[in-house]
């Protein structure tokens, strides 16, 4: 197993990789995205596989029937964020394809169809919505919505899909696809520390924190940084300066997560006043009711501030995921097959279970189908970073344990 | 004469006016830039005067002979920042040609040569430094640096001035040509409120405050903003705020202005804690020893929040300029002129001298040249806007008073 494992690595590694940062840039539809995908069909042929893009984009690589029903799926995405790490989603996707490998190693003889998947625009960093492909089949994204969406260059995702060569005309609800899939499974690497601090190679999700995304515009009047006394001002760059101030106080307090980690400035000029800051708030929290708490309270402090530098201010909710609880029963079986494997209760040991405040596909997919995630250990928790990094030990005891999943799933 | 000031507006105030805000993209050579150049060039020939561009770029319509020497010359410019006002440059280009005409109307006798320019490349908007065309005539530019000036698009400004026409080869020092000027005169329109809080329609510049740009590169650590736990990050978009809230303070407190009116950000993504957040500072004040204890406290209180954060800084000064005093000569011979024509102490009425916070090409000539400045009423302040706006009343009384200047000095 463990050749095949590096030998995928070492194929995917190079594509879409900054040469400067170090990081990947795999947005959805641009050339490394193509040479992602050229590489998950190749793995499927290379395996036997029946190879399938669905109408939204996402891939399927079939070993059994895809109409029998009660498919076990796993997978992840292949996409990245800009500079991100090696391991965000294409972990996922090499694991799912060595525990297929580890299974036919093992001999296994399997009673359901199987698939591994790669979901398209997963990260949402080219159009700014997260889980396209996903949404999309589940309807949580209508194909006018999605039409609407465009890049930083204007080009619509209908454009990108066209000219990527996949005809978006029939993009959108999925159901008969998704009624198909008896359990979906996502092996992910954990985007924080919450393994590394107690100790375990492998978890399973508990619940996939509720997050937003809400912009701030901060409307002032341009005017020159040389000649207009303080007084005369209505500088926007000081509410935004004591939002993000606020943002991260409110979150503390309240043991949420919040971060200014976009901004855009007009004219963006040295010797210019702004007229326009628009910031861009993430905020996540265990539950609903603690992040409606947070985000009203950054809203409270960004009006106040604005007020008192005359500036005006506009919030728009650009986004919202409410919280996801994986169903229990699937949550269950996956924690006695890891005890019985040895991985676990078998050994003495419990697995762990924890949430993130990470979206995911295996979310979106979570209101329809029956689904799980495995996370793997990640030693600094750095994510969405070209610093992303998870041990080989680690890395392989994940594909063990997806393999010993599917097994139990899947296998007679 | 308003028929001809009026005319020339009609045909200046088209160029380069984006239709969305209202306001001027006259980047220097540019085809905005060069229209303008045309329409200069135009009210020169129109008037029977001898245009020249020097090697630097800079134009010159020129009444009698240019090589005799004690010159009297006036002039602005016509670039403009992004979105800029009508005003900025252009009220003292369009003013010159109209107190020529207005000494014609007298049917005055000139007695040294006159001429009137426009400086190329005052805003810097493009190549990032200011009074490009000035600092090049003056020696304060070598035309080894100017070669290393490179625009967003990564075009040098040798390039730029080859597209528009110009060669640049022998851009650099002019000491012959300031040699032949004897006073540099340059009407603007003031970009504060001063002469609105005065009750005067113009002014006379005493100074320019010393004033300079300082990059600050907040180095963090780029991570996700949903799973990163908030005492695990190094964001650097902390202490960017405290710094942005600590120069306004430091400022305000000093009798300074400063200023982070620019800020460039890495990876940029909403769900992305940053990697980078590179924030300018624009800081001016009335004398040196301030400027130094302002900047020098916003310093420590940037690096008093870095650290804190766990975040490193870099401090790079990108440009600087000292204070400008013009000279009491000719300033005083100007408030003597003004007075005996009755805008000053003829009627009773100190003409007020003021001092300003923004640079200038008569500055950056002070060092050459006898020079000195007239600002006319600005009602709001407001500049570097498409907001700027100055009374046609008081820019007719600007467009007298410089014609009984230029009367006093260049007529017998």
């Amino acid at each position: 197993m463990s050749a095949g494992f590096e030998s995928m690595w070492a194929e995917l590694l190079p594509i879409g990789r900054d040469a400067g940062s170090g990081g990947y840039r795999r947005s959805a539809w641009t050339g490394a995205d193509a040479d992602c995908r050229d590489w998950f069909e190749a793995q499927a042929t290379a395996r036997g596989l029946t190879h399938e893009t669905d109408r939204n984009g996402n891939q399927w690589a079939w070993l059994g029937d895809p109409t029998a029903g009660d498919a076990v799926v796993t997978g992840s995405h292949l996409d990245s964020v800009p500079d991100g790490g090696a391991f965000d989603g294409p972990l996922g996707v090499i694991s799912s394809f060595a525990a297929l490998d580890e299974l036919r190693h093992r001999g296994v003889e399997f009673g359901r169809p199987l698939a591994i998947t790669n979901f398209v625009d997963e990260e949402g960093a080219r159009f700014g919505l997260a889980c396209v492909g996903s949404r999309l089949a589940a309807g949580q994204l209508t194909r006018e919505q999605a039409y609407e969406l465009k890049d930083a260059d204007g080009v619509s995702l209908p454009q990108a899909m066209e000219r990527a060569g996949h005809d978006p005309e029939n993009i959108g609800a999925d159901p008969d696809r998704l009624g198909r899939i008896g359990a979906f499974v996502e092996l992910h690497v954990e985007q924080g520390r919450a393994l590394d601090l107690s100790g375990d190679r492998v978890g399973i999700a508990s619940a996939i924190w509720p997050h937003g995304r809400w912009r701030f515009d901060f409307h002032g009047e341009a005017n020159h940084a040389g000649t207009t006394r303080l007084e005369d001002r209505r500088d926007p760059m000081l509410p935004y300066a004591r939002t993000v101030l606020a943002a991260r106080e409110r979150a503390r307090l309240a043991g949420a997560v919040a971060t200014f980690g976009k901004i855009s400035v007009e004219p963006n000029g040295v010797n210019a006043i702004p007229s326009l800051v628009r910031g861009w708030l993430d905020s996540r929290a265990p539950d609903q009711e603690t992040l409606d708490t947070v985000v009203t309270a950054i809203e409270q402090a960004a009006e106040e501030a604005a007020r008192s530098d005359g500036v005006d201010l506009t919030v728009v909710r650009e986004s919202f995921t409410p919280v996801v609880e994986f169903g229990h029963a699937l949550r269950d079986e996956m924690a006695r097959l890891l005890g019985v494997a040895g991985h676990g209760e078998g050994t003495g040991r419990r697995i762990p279970v924890l949430g993130t405040g990470a979206g995911h596909d295996a979310g979106i997919l979570s209101a329809s189908v029956p689904t799980a995630m495995l996370f793997v250990r990640n030693p600094t928790g750095v994510s969405h970073s070209p610093e992303e990094h998870a041990a080989e030990d680690d890395c392989l005891a994940g594909v063990t344990a997806l393999a010993d999943v599917l097994e139990g799933l899947a296998c007679k």
